[in-house]
């Protein structure tokens, strides 16, 4: 895995700068210099950890070259993912009022939230101008059909902030809302990324749709083990305090299960969003405690075995070749916890 | 005019509406709510108004007919244009912290701002895939050709917003710094609506550059029209408040003419803004008259007029054949208040 990263990720890092240096400008420099700065490569605190993990344009990349493609001429497509889910980050920042993304100050903290706004939107125009970069390596009706996967896939990413927003006041949610909800936010992107490397590729259609299943399945695994860390998981491993989702009052999957059992938990959960907006933090261990005696830990850790084994099964069915092949495994199951 | 506006918008409208209901699901209801009422379609107040005037749409397919192209197999490039006016626009209220618009609330102000960023995204992801459907009507070449000048317009426009939130607290804006800022904000999404008809419409290359000056021009001249009304304006003819635009501080070109000279409006500028912030009422109608006696109202007359000239020469040069070609004119003539 370590030689396939350290070919591909500096590859993608001189395309993304590429792309992001259309903005480069003597009347716009403090314009390319927020995005630079979201992106991890300038400011206070640069460096490959606020850069992200860069998963998905990897995947895309693995992708193709597992299809027998060459990962060179896909780059603009997955520098395009990546900047798109850097652009939903950014608004994500402004609409949960996040004053720090991965270790730094966020961008409208920084420069307000008119301009941040204004930002994200460059930054989402920059990913549509890297697609259509493809045409120099790709028949133009592959390109297309590029662009429609990735924008269909930006309309579900929206419709998934949408309900997510929607979700923090409503108190009716069901498990139903909570899937509709992380298709969307979760594995949208990451369905796309693992599809269009297949079609950039060369992969034939049911095969595209089997690796976009795959990418689907471990989007929609990887939430739900998110979930579980973010309330008994351990917080040297994850970065964030162990109950922090408890605390946020965050409508997740582990508590879904709790409010449909109707015992202890949902009781006193609809008690502290009446009575006091939240709960306290004295109270959250108690509140872990009640969700796992009640079994919802028990059922969310099976979905995210399941998610897991189905993001697997269509793995095996893709049947990815070569060292990008083996790469995908490696990388599914060190993202899923299932690494030796 | 009125038989073509008669023909074109209703069916624009319909592209709109096809459209935007891609969001129409039982899940995200809200979500194509939110657009729809910022379209002008439903809610308090919906209706031909609350839709807007639908100038650069209007233009695009006035442009395809005058070069002897099918208007309607562009419709699905007029709804992007219009998508992607109203995304700057659903952005904009939030940035400049605007209440109302056309007359009615804003989405921001009914919804909040989380959801109203995420709407803003969302009609710009619907404005990309209306681009997508032109492939059932031209080769795949000019679609991406046709795609990619809209983004750049797109990348165009939020530096001119850019520049735009900046200058707000700028205190050193020049008259070129103007010009680069409205080049961004309203003259290149008419240039594009104009060179987009000319590309759809059959244009050759170098005619198709003629209608993007056109377009280019057009816009500058209405940006400064627009100045001009918003210090010297009849209320009634442009429903905002004369000396609005002064009282606001914003520095629109005969401000920046007024400066520039250094007299007495300088000064009084300069003190209104450091000492309290901002000018008062009841300074206004003074104000406004030392910009007329310093010249700065007959050196902002003089440069819409060269942009006016700059416009309608393209226009001829470009020669649009047929009624749209007449009504190009007759348009033109009207948004630059030079109709009889």
């Amino acid at each position: 895995m370590k030689n396939l990263s350290e070919t591909f990720l500096p590859a993608l890092k001189n395309e993304l700068k590429k792309q992001v240096a259309r903005l480069n400008e003597a009347h716009t420099a403090e314009y390319h210099e927020m995005i630079s700065y979201h992106m991890g490569w300038v400011g206070e605190g640069a460096g490959a950890k606020a850069s992200g993990k860069q998963i998905r344009p990897f995947l895309l990349l693995l992708a193709v070259s597992a299809n027998g493609g060459e990962w060179q001429n896909a780059l603009p497509a997955a520098a395009a993912i990546e900047l798109i889910h850097n652009f939903s980050l950014l608004h994500d920042d402004i609409q949960d009022n996040a004053e720090t993304r991965r270790g730094r100050p966020t961008v409208w903290k920084k420069w307000g939230v008119a301009q941040a706004i204004n930002a994200g939107d460059g930054i989402f125009i920059l990913a549509n101008l890297a697609m259509g970069n493809l045409e120099e390596k790709y028949p133009a009706k592959i390109v297309l059909d590029a662009e429609r996967t990735l924008q269909e896939t930006c309309l579900s990413l929206t419709r998934g902030q949408h309900l997510d927003i929607a979700y923090e006041t409503r108190a009716d949610i069901e498990i139903g809302d909570y899937w509709q909800m992380v298709a969307g936010k979760t594995a949208a992107l990451l369905s796309t990324a693992t599809e269009l490397g297949a079609l950039l590729g060369g992969a034939n259609e049911k095969l595209r749709f089997t690796y976009r299943e795959f990418g689907h399945y471990l989007g929609l695994a990887f939430q739900v083990q998110d979930d579980l860390l973010g309330i008994w998981g351990n917080e040297a491993e994850t970065g964030k305090s162990v109950s922090s989702d408890l605390l946020e009052g965050k409508k997740s999957l582990p508590v879904l299960y709790g409010l449909e059992k109707g015992g202890e938990f949902a009781k006193r959960w609809q008690e502290g969003a009446t009575a006091k907006g939240t709960l306290t933090e004295d109270e959250i261990p108690e509140m872990a405690r009640l969700l796992e005696v009640e079994g919802a830990r028990l059922e969310t850790q099976r979905q995210a075995d399941q998610m897991t084994e189905l993001a697997l099964h269509a793995l095996r069915t893709a049947n990815p070749q070569g060292e990008a092949g083996d790469v995908l495994f490696e990388l599914t199951e060190r993202l899923l916890g299932r690494a030796a």
